[in-house]
């Protein structure tokens, strides 16, 4: 199996500008303030004095412009949500606890003032929280509804008598869970509740209340304790036992109340309202994913290193080899790798989009970018657990210990795949969006409420969209020649699993209006595969534009051939269904492992230039296995 | 797809039985202590304190008999080898610290005084070691040898003029890493080193060298500090600067030296020797297989409770659905429970074989059961890992809390994957007893060697045996009836494929005497699999004999069902192979999806019962999150 020759040698630094992308300069900034800054993981604090350490941190973060990128320029932000969101990924190579607490405070919190709230919160607000002489919560998970946090059941009851809202939490179940910056430093939380008044309930939305403090009478606080990882964070529970607050307390920007009680806003539906809300905050899921990436990057690149580095057994001229010569190696750590690409382009892609969409964009391509951070959240995230798992793995004992850093990354990403959206209820959302062709408004994250909808309304025009488009030929051992590289082919494959496993579960969901239960508990598996394989192929697509971007003729070889072991590695992985769909006869189909690891020793002696492109500090991959 | 019925609740005791098997009553009597003392995980010590109190656990221990079983009664032993396997398996289930240190202790320093030494270190240390007036170390591992230990550089050169063997690390790669017992507790250090006698080398032996008090002077001691897990350990760095020991420190087995240097041995070959010593060691790869079962088991135990308690999302009638009642949910973990009842009774048969292996047996039968260690080593860390996982995810954000007890079962049982064998070795091994059918001295752990070796003396044998038998039929829609739960269809598959994949990798290897690295690495994967797919060969197996031995009807039928999920879910996960191979038609690995979502189904009201049958201390479950 040959595959393209490659240059001996490729500059790093060329692909580091394809890497970098439209936020190259923030980039860089950020880059220097971390190289600058010693905000590396600390190996062995406790937990408060890692709590205090991440705080001192954040206050010298506070000090650039970066924490305001995402706010009103009027009230000293930045009007770069792009770059926002891209500042708090850059984080991710170092300390994750610092990534998540600056995104608690800049991007939830601060985020939710900036984007649920209006002019009198912003003018109030938004330069203490930028500036750190606020610190606050984003209080929306309680301990019995994470996922469905439409039924969320702390209640804000509003009293025309005082003009307040009586915030309270009717039972354990409601207490607000894993909060953020709750447990030490929060002052304020921007707390989400059913709002009642009149006596009739309109839904959730988010008040403002302080958790410390003279105001705070009526707020109990526990501390989360330890976690698996990200311990320098303060997780916390809060308890409102009748907390008042005055009317202006609410995030107004969707929903209000008068003075006498009257309930306004500009969305009719309760769910469709609370759903819009919910969509102008993606930008967390959007910078998890985007920080899972850089904690797999940094993994990568420790574990490439070792892997150069570390001999073990001698060949037969008595020299030992180094262990990223042996397959196995190649195989835990190359597709894997090219995966990181892949999803560094569709990061990037799916960052621009959401800088770049319009205030009043359709309806549907704003549903279009929430289901496409969605996905992008939870393939990212599952691909982070996989890779640094397998990096801890691929350095052995060395890989275990502490000071040598990928236990804590390990630790601290664990979480990645089900906070800010548990993935599998993500990608149920996505298969949603594809079904339903974004029409609808998401009014419920529900799978019951997606199989009922779903099958009542739009199973017909899917299953008449999905057939229109012929199914891809069959391919024979005839076809004409090698198309294993082809990228065409590669498309045409993914394009094709997509719409076949779509249309499959616009089948299977035809008959949920009789028993949506059972018909979508039967499908689920469909369901979330329809998730998965669309995302893979919009990853695909970022990837091959951003090829295209490449000015560089040997980086853009050898992003083409990262291209292909993405690609096919994809399909190897998921052979079982291209030899059940007749979409990969058994020879070809042992021909794509062959290229696998045809491409695995072909990358081998780029792995090092390709983990360097990734221009992570040198701080942040200072472990003493790699010293010696 | 209809399963047979199954009856509507079955009683875990009559599991429980079985589970326990042979060595029921010593399981008890552990289970017994571990209810009376409290040996559960610590959730926020930090690290000195986990060590002090893992010690005292330790001594709890020590008033058994059961750290003794493994030794000579002779001397206080029990003469009881599957029961010490036993009893650090069930130690699993509590903190898994005390289970690596009770098997530092009792199991490696103690098992090497007893297997590699004479009577004179019986008579001085067994007694000692068992109570634990003496803590001592296993110090194999070196920084750059970790699993290449027969080229181990540490040196004990023999002076005949003072009669003492002088141990000496030439360079810190040869200093011994990661040693257990080392930097806190350890007194005496079993050291593996090359002996010199007569300016000749002699191999790897093993030396008993104080490391603490006043004989211990030239030894250096690091911490090695924190790690991913496992913080109740106190492994540490050791390095010898000429230190002097006497002749008699030498466990002389199986070699010697006289006063005047004369160095005798009941083996003549250097390798081969080695390799011996290193298979009567064996039980310490056993009792991490072992182990990582029981906290594979407490992990599947908290998740499945959660699940059946956890509610998210509600139905059409308002009622809230239970999550493992979720065909997703079901997926991620009832086939990996089936797995883990699976890979129980492997690890049954395993310790047994074990316990009654002669001492005197044919060579063949203890390398074919040092073979079959590796293999279920390997099989079972990596099921723990994946498990493990899988129940924090299925947990959600209770499963990051550290009280909730599943990250800490993550991050202890972390390095099993890579400690006492690196599993990727460990399989390289299985395939390689597998192609010498065992006849060869597994002299050489080296891959080259093994390809070499293979590649000059024994491909044609298993080319010759893999083709004699016949190739399994191929297997088409018109096969008579529904084949899918058939035992004998999926055992024939099972052995099939081993066959099969064991045929091609012979000739792989075949030409591997021309270029022994480059054909050696090509058929890695290769290698590997054959590995793989042996032991899931023998696991099957069994899993079929356990169910032989179940004397109540209903447990019987209850693990029918379980066997069907093991074997079908193995079968889904490689069905890319079966498909390429023609060992599967499309419809019917199809079917097999089909099945193993009906299992699931058929599985789930009984989900409960087969946890609960592991009879897992209730103090080890005593999570906050299954309170409310």
């Amino acid at each position: 199996m040959d595959t393209p020759g490659l240059p001996a040698k490729i500059d790093p630094d060329a692909l580091t500008t394809v890497l970098d992308g439209r936020w190259a300069g923030l980039r860089r900034a950020v880059r220097a303030q971390m190289a600058a800054e010693d905000f590396k993981d600390p190996v062995d604090l406790d937990v408060e004095a890692h709590r205090a350490q991440v705080l001192e941190w954040l206050r010298l973060l506070a000090r650039t412009d970066r924490p305001g990128l995402g706010f009103d320029p009027a009230y000293g932000g930045g009007g770069d949500v792009g770059g926002s969101v891209m500042s708090f990924e850059m984080l991710g190579f170092g300390d994750l606890s610092l990534m998540v607490k600056a995104g608690v405070q800049w991007g939830l919190f601060g985020g939710a003032v900036q984007l649920l709230g209006t002019e009198r919160h912003h003018e109030r607000y938004l330069r203490k929280i930028k500036d750190l002489e606020l610190l606050g919560c984003f209080a929306m998970t309680e301990h019995g509804h994470g996922s469905d946090v439409q039924h969320l059941r702390t209640t804000a009851t509003y009293d025309p008598a005082t003009r307040e809202f009586v915030v309270h939490t009717p039972d354990r179940g409601a207490m607000k869970e894993y909060i953020g910056n709750a447990a030490r430093d929060g002052e304020l939380a921007v707390v989400f509740a059913q709002l009642i008044t009149g006596g009739e309930s309109r839904g959730v939305h988010a008040f403002l209340v302080p958790i410390r403090g003279e105001d705070a009478s009526g707020v109990e606080i526990e501390d989360c304790g330890r976690k698996a990882g990200l311990n320098g964070v303060d997780n916390g529970r809060l308890t409102f036992t009748q907390v008042r607050v005055p009317r202006e307390a609410l995030l107004n920007r969707f929903g209000d109340v008068a003075e006498d009680g009257t309930y306004t806003s500009p969305i009719e539906s309760d769910g469709r309202r609370f759903f819009t809300m919910l969509g102008t905050l993606i930008r967390g899921r959007v910078s998890v994913a985007g920080s899972a990436g850089s904690a797999t990057k940094r993994a990568l690149a420790l574990a490439v290193r070792y892997g150069e580095q570390r001999r073990q057994f001698a060949r037969p001229d008595g020299e030992e080899v180094v262990i990223l010569d042996y397959r196995a190696h190649q195989r835990k750590l190359l597709p894997a790798l090219a995966t990181s690409y892949a999803l560094h382009f569709a990061q990037e892609a799916l960052v621009s989009k959401l800088n770049d969409i319009a205030e009043d964009a359709p309806e549907e391509e704003q549903r279009e970018l929430e289901s496409r951070a969605a996905g992008i959240k939870a393939v990212s995230t599952w691909h982070a657990t996989a890779t640094i798992q397998a990096a801890r793995e691929a350095c052995g004992g060395s890989g275990y210990l502490s000071e040598n850093l990928l236990a804590g990354l390990k630790a601290d990403t664990d979480v990645f795949t089900t906070f800010e959206g548990d993935n599998t209820v993500l990608l149920q959302l996505v298969a949603k969006g594809l079904l339903t062709s974004y029409k609808d408004h998401f009014e419920d994250l529900s799978p019951l409420a997606t199989a009922r909808f779903v099958a009542e309304q739009f199973v017909e025009a899917v299953i008449e969209r999905t057939s229109a488009r012929k199914v891809v030929e069959r391919l024979t051992e005839a076809d004409d020649g090698d198309v294993l590289y082809s990228r065409e082919w590669h498309l045409k494959l993914f394009e094709d699993r997509e719409e076949h496993v779509l249309g499959g579960v616009a089948q299977r969901l035809r008959k949920a209006a009789s028993d949506p239960f059972g018909v979508f508990n039967d499908a689920q598996d469909h369901v979330l595969r329809a998730g998965r394989v669309h995302v893979d192929r919009v990853v695909l697509e970022a990837f091959i534009d951003a090829i295209e971007r490449c000015a560089d003729g040997e980086a853009r070889e050898l992003l083409e051939r990262v291209c292909d072991l993405y690609a096919l590695a994809n399909i190897e992985a998921d052979r079982g269904w291209f030899l059940e769909h007749g979409r990969l006869t058994s020879g070809r189909s042992k021909a794509v492992t062959a290229a696998v690891n045809a491409l695995c020793a072909d990358l081998r002696p780029h792995a090092r230039t390709l983990v360097d492109a990734f221009a992570i500090p040198e701080q942040y991959l200072a472990a003493p296995m790699l010293r010696d």
